[in-house]
């Protein structure tokens, strides 16, 4: 939750999965950058859908995140109704961890990109995490903070390098 | 091409795939089932994609057919916006034959089913004869000219058997 | 369980696939379709399955719907012998998630299709969807009845929107 | 083409599978095994291909192949209706080289097993070969034509070997 | 365990594999079928390997069964070693549910054929009855045997066709 | 080529790829997007790609694209480096139509996310259309150019299908 | 741990794959060959990386071995950075069981060999046997280490062998 | 072709896959590495197999190179019978791009490591290039050849680079 104008969307086509989703909205916070999470199906309420596409840029939104599994059209549908960056996240599925997810959003048309993420635990955090990088282009706050995540990421690698090879040496 | 009243709409995402239909509107020619082509796309023309699907049942089309292929879409889009039965076209392509065509289209939320066919060059007319199989549930002219078309397979296939087992004996 | 006439016929090759399948028993119920439920299996007991197949049209059924698994030849073996339409119900498997289940059922030859729906939970109630859409061609009854469930499912989808949007708003 | 007495039937789905099996056909014919050669669908005849399988142990057949590709059944349909072993053929498809034809072959569901061998060129000779080590189980003078034929092997790699491996010697 | 002749002999890659064959040391006890079992690995253990692929043919024995999972050379490292009937039979694996056991023992080369069966729970059942379906080519009684087996398998469906059909009919 | 100062770079691991990016430079050029174009190594020439990456944001540079095929790492090096957007562009390759490819750019772990775009014939024009949007977010004239184009594509698909559904009228 | 002289450096991705090489840090225990173990992020620690690679071979070290999963590029950033032969394991990832991790190692381009080992629970020890199967090309010791670890196996299959064979022997 | 003594044997299953390898030999030429080249199959010719393997280390030889496809057994068997590195070279294959031969070489079981490389067109330089990594450990001229072999890599793409990025300035 942020106080923060809404810069980024997240578009969910189901609310099971908001678990996915929570380490991005934290990260989100983190960095100071406020959003919005709506559950809309491109298949259910294709009307409201395109409504939230269609009104974003003009509302001062710099990104939006569809978040979807199996024949995963939100992200595709959501880029085809904006010019904004539309950041797909495939969500791991029981077909192939996710292979079905992540083909219906990485293999659009010539004409329609969408940014796709990992289809993984991770895919939440890494969705933040490039939105904020998007933003970060017209925004020194933005890009400070990712700088300062980004060493703070160094160190816990590092920490822990410290520790385990210590472990193991005799 | 048809004097028959429209009962099929072939939607297609690009005028490329147009070959792989060709067998397909034949088919519906022998027949006699009327049907017409469009090309749209569930990217690039978004509203007229809407309007197809919407006004289909009150002009007394009984099928949709999307063709696609990659982050294959438009048949889950049609999908979305009537309740008719919509067949999805999963177009060959270089990726894994086709495999990304295929998941994108098949595997589609609850709620929102799309009849899907094969992935081959037989794609386009698979899914004439399953337009045609679903419209003959009450017609019994189309009942009638499937029985006729399923012994014309089965006579061409016993006349290659009994080519080819004469071939082959001794 | 209906009274209604049987519209429907489902072919399960096994009895431990009928969990796949409640949700589309329940979605008939809903619309006032009659069914029936056959444990048969293609490979053991393929005489009964012929039967069942050639049978069809003429007790008014419209919809054939084959559940099977890995090698899951029913669905296609059933299209082999009625021109009715045929949907087929690839059960999830350990093998890639299904994806055994799904080629043996939607790559069938030219000029025998099989309706195919997703591998995964939700495959018995779109598959009673989709048959639901296909009696709906000629049935303005189960046409109100699937617009009512299209509804019902946007309202479902607004409703969450509503709560979770909220939750996040600051 | 072989005088000997029929003890293998090739069943294929299309002609157009022919030429994957002219290896296999020599093959049985240096080795002295009788053979028949039958054009058959499972899907577009199943009538036919019901006979073959059900009348073949009685005619002195000791083996039957099914060549096919796709949603390739064949193989499958025939083993449910004998008792012989039932060779299965994948034909090299454009799906993923034919994994849809080589899973729809071996997956079978218990009960009902398909000898299945591999999906490349060599498909209709190593068909042949394990058609004949299976007659050579109770037949010597095959048995003794399949070590003849091993020892060939092996002698025309050797061959190879000793050119290649003196080109890059010094 | 058994009295009858060694007609059959497991090899297994380790005894970790010992679960996934019981059903099928049962369908051989059914139909009196004499076996034996070993545990072998074609990496480990390369010249016990080759003494019993290269032993078997003048003890009697009719098939050779190589079960093993991953690179699953075994049943591959037997069929070079002997011209009897080899199956392979592929354990399920967490590779693509055991996408790499199967294509490792499916994709041999041209002239040394694995009879290969399917990789789920039913492997080691589905190799007895291929293993019995071959010995049945020339012995009357496993053949009958073979019969019953099918006979059984068609009643125990047929009986939960009447169970669960009664269940959902109205 | 163009005048304007640079936005966007360009790297490639190696100029046979330049081939699949011309029609993303093309697109920039409409657009008035000035780029540059690298051939970098991240195995053969890491340092310099170190270079590339750290420096471009202070020269006012707002998106890296890696275009790479197989273990595609060249895009998740990039990312590694800077705090800017990388897009990722598989390049097709021979091995499931570019799966590796595919693969080895998006699964990035948690923390460095890629913005992956297609892999296929269209990758170069998508990543060029993605790099557009993102920079679109604070600029209002690529904003501009982004909606023209995106009416020009849909004018194109609209000519199509005045073009098709005529021919195919009666 | 081991007082021996450091021959190999194991460089891990993240801790949480402490657990897949455990078994391979008992291997070179039992095979006296001294290591280190090192926790470092290809992205996130993408200098230290650099050092460890580029320092080694001067600190008489002889092998590298990265172990990492999903877009798994550390073993082929080390090979970039060094002329030591690089082990790259890939950890079983939700993915495909890991198929994302092996292709991203293995698929590595002309001129940088990663020598990549199995992605199962084996990988640790199965990439410690390759690094003592490469240091043992000059070093008699581990090669006679490696031939008393090779026979122990052999004796211990043996083992089972007979145990498992008498039990079911009749 | 060289007059060092032999450090390296290729084996190949087929004289057919020359072709792949002959990049590698000229390697190996280049840093004065000396090899043989033999054509092997370990299910046509297992004991020369054998023979090759179990004798190499005596001969001074430090590396084998198995080079196989489909069920490519061919590496695995060599690493049976040595404890010498064994190198494993996937060969393209219709089947996924290689898919098969990947998975046969480098899915192997506990124990017994194969260091496979890439399944693409660079394989035979890319064992070649493994196999003086492997040989470097203990012989600093190879290591200073590959050091040299390293620069010039990379001075090849910086002269591209050179090339490439003047093309496109404006």
């Amino acid at each position: 939750m942020s106080n923060a104008p809404t810069r980024v969307i997240w578009i969910l086509g189901s609310d099971s999965d908001l678990p996915h989703i929570e380490s991005g909205l934290s990260m989100l916070d983190e960095l100071s950058i406020g959003y919005e999470v709506r559950i809309l199906s491109a298949h259910r309420t294709p009307d409201p859908v395109d409504d939230v596409a269609r009104g974003a840029r003009e509302r001062g939104v710099g990104v939006l995140i569809g978040v979807a599994g199996g024949a995963a059209h939100l992200p595709g549908v959501l880029a085809a109704r904006t010019t904004l960056p539309v950041i797909g996240v495939p969500v791991p599925s029981a077909f192939g961890g996710g292979l079905d997810s992540l083909l219906s959003i990485v293999q659009m048309p010539s004409g329609v990109p969408v940014a796709t993420v990992s289809a993984n635990k991770a895919c939440g955090k890494n969705a933040a995490l490039l939105a904020a990088r998007i933003l970060s282009v017209a925004d020194a706050d933005i890009a400070a903070g990712l700088e300062a995540h980004k060493r703070g990421m160094a160190e816990a690698v590092l920490a822990k390098d410290a520790e385990v090879s210590q472990r193991y040496a005799n």
